[in-house]
């Protein structure tokens, strides 16, 4: 804690401005103000979120969003991607040479673009915690989601060295490890890890949803293993479908390969090539040594 | 547990004798012994998993196939479904009239039909309990495994009546509720709720570590939605290649329709038609309600 407060210039202790209390900002404040001891002023341009937040003690206060900005130390903004750029646009312009503002966004080639000549660019920290799960709004904060993950910085060497120094013993203190990658790096392989999961989650709901207008019964029939593959098709659409716009262009990359390889499956079992496309699935096995690396 | 009891014409304790001791034969070993005090007698095809099976405790004996098959009042076959034909047709011709044989394989419509003419084809059931993990061998023995789900009995007309009874009430024991459909409807339904999710996390799999051969930290970066996703393709693929194979137009069908959905997905994406595309993301949203029915 005390590397916080240490970073605060006044006497007052430090606060942390979230700006969207959902999924991702709910359960940051959980793990800062609960295990840090951390003051967290939050705003949402939801109403409905703010009161919600306030009645589940998910945040120490609720304040307007200028006046925390004006106030906080670090403010992290946890608004879906497609408000970020000017969002962060506009605060940066109003935050002085102490203060720290981190994004954590599940894209970051548009918005670093975005910033990339803003004057205070180097006040700017460009994140992307590793966590998540298919719910989301406030209600959905969870203690401890992101312990044991990874957070990713990207194009860091833009950033004042104190701020990308601070963001990593931010995330740190929730059980983060921080990575550095470009963003073009980042987005790439995200469409692929993350964002075709969930265009492959959504339609798979989509096309056993088909088949029940027809065949009631199918809901008595689904089982663990299509509870697994289709969890993330309940994802918000508007979080998500935001994603897939920032970064239509690797996600189209990553879905068109995912096609092929789906394409490929089809015809051989349709050509009843058992042994060619055991082979397929003798290699995709070897996915367990990256699942390995995952914390659940 | 009287139930199973009064079955047995002899006065000897009932047995019940699993051929397969896997994933769902070790699980259903499991149950039985610990839950109903049943003797379990299992053989297995690898003398190494009849190892592992008496030295983790999970059946009650080994011995030789004949001898379990002259022995048991519930003969249970949890073999790969390309073994199920040939096995079933040489068990029934050597059963009495008081024995029963069980089938557990997730394919129905090529054994019916196999065994549609034998002789003795009232003293079979075929059954589909749905539950499993992406493991296998008995060493993915789990107890509890079936507890809570379905168990599908397929041409139940077909079976005399006592032996379906005693069926639906071996699967009672262990927690599941039993449901009849028709074979043709039975493989039709679970192409789409569960081997086209195989399908879909082989293909994920796939197409994630063809990224990693040029992009090594892609393993850094996969997250919990994507090990959900994914976890399938951990699955045996010659348990699951035999399953695809014996229902292959079904599964050809599915996965048919699925890449026409991830297909319009992508032109929608690459033609920046958003609201198009978060309305098929709205729409799959609904598999809340099928998910909500499912006891993970």
């Amino acid at each position: 804690m005390s590397e916080f407060r240490n970073h605060s210039k006044s006497d007052r202790p430090m606060q942390i401005g979230i700006i969207g209390i959902g999924l991702i900002g709910g359960s940051l404040s959980l793990d800062l103000k609960d295990q840090m001891g951390i003051q967290v002023a939050g705003c949402d341009h939801s109403p409905e979120h703010e009161k919600i937040a306030r009645s589940l003690g998910i945040i120490d206060k609720i304040i307007p969003k200028d006046q925390l900005v004006r106030e906080s130390d670090i403010i992290v903004l946890a608004v879906p991607v497609h408000q970020i750029e000017v969002e962060a646009t506009s605060i940066l312009k109003s935050i002085n040479s102490h203060q720290v503002l981190i994004d954590t966004g599940s894209t970051k080639e548009s918005i670093c673009a975005h910033l990339a000549t803003h004057e205070n660019r180097n006040r700017f920290v460009a994140a992307h915690p590793l966590a998540g799960t298919e719910h989301s709004g406030p209600r959905a904060a969870l203690k401890g989601l992101f312990n044991g993950k990874k957070n990713i910085i990207c194009e860091s060497e833009k950033s004042d060295q104190d701020a990308v120094e601070l963001t990593a013993r931010l995330f740190k203190s929730i059980g983060m490890e921080s990575f550095h990658l470009s963003a073009a790096e980042h987005d790439k392989h995200l469409a692929f890890v993350s964002h075709l999961s969930h265009v492959s989650s959504f339609m798979l709901g989509l096309t056993v949803l088909e088949l029940e207008k027809d065949e009631k019964q199918i809901s008595n029939l689904a089982s663990t293993g299509f509870e697994s593959t289709v969890r993330l098709a309940k994802s918000s659409p508007e979080t998500w479908a935001a994603i897939f716009d920032k970064n239509a262009r690797h996600v189209g990359d990553a879905l068109e390969q995912y096609i092929n390889h789906l394409s490929r499956f089809l015809e051989l079992l349709r050509a009843n090539k058992k042994e060619e496309y055991i082979q397929l699935m003798k290699e995709a096995n070897d996915v367990r040594r990256i699942l390995d690396g995952i914390k659940v």
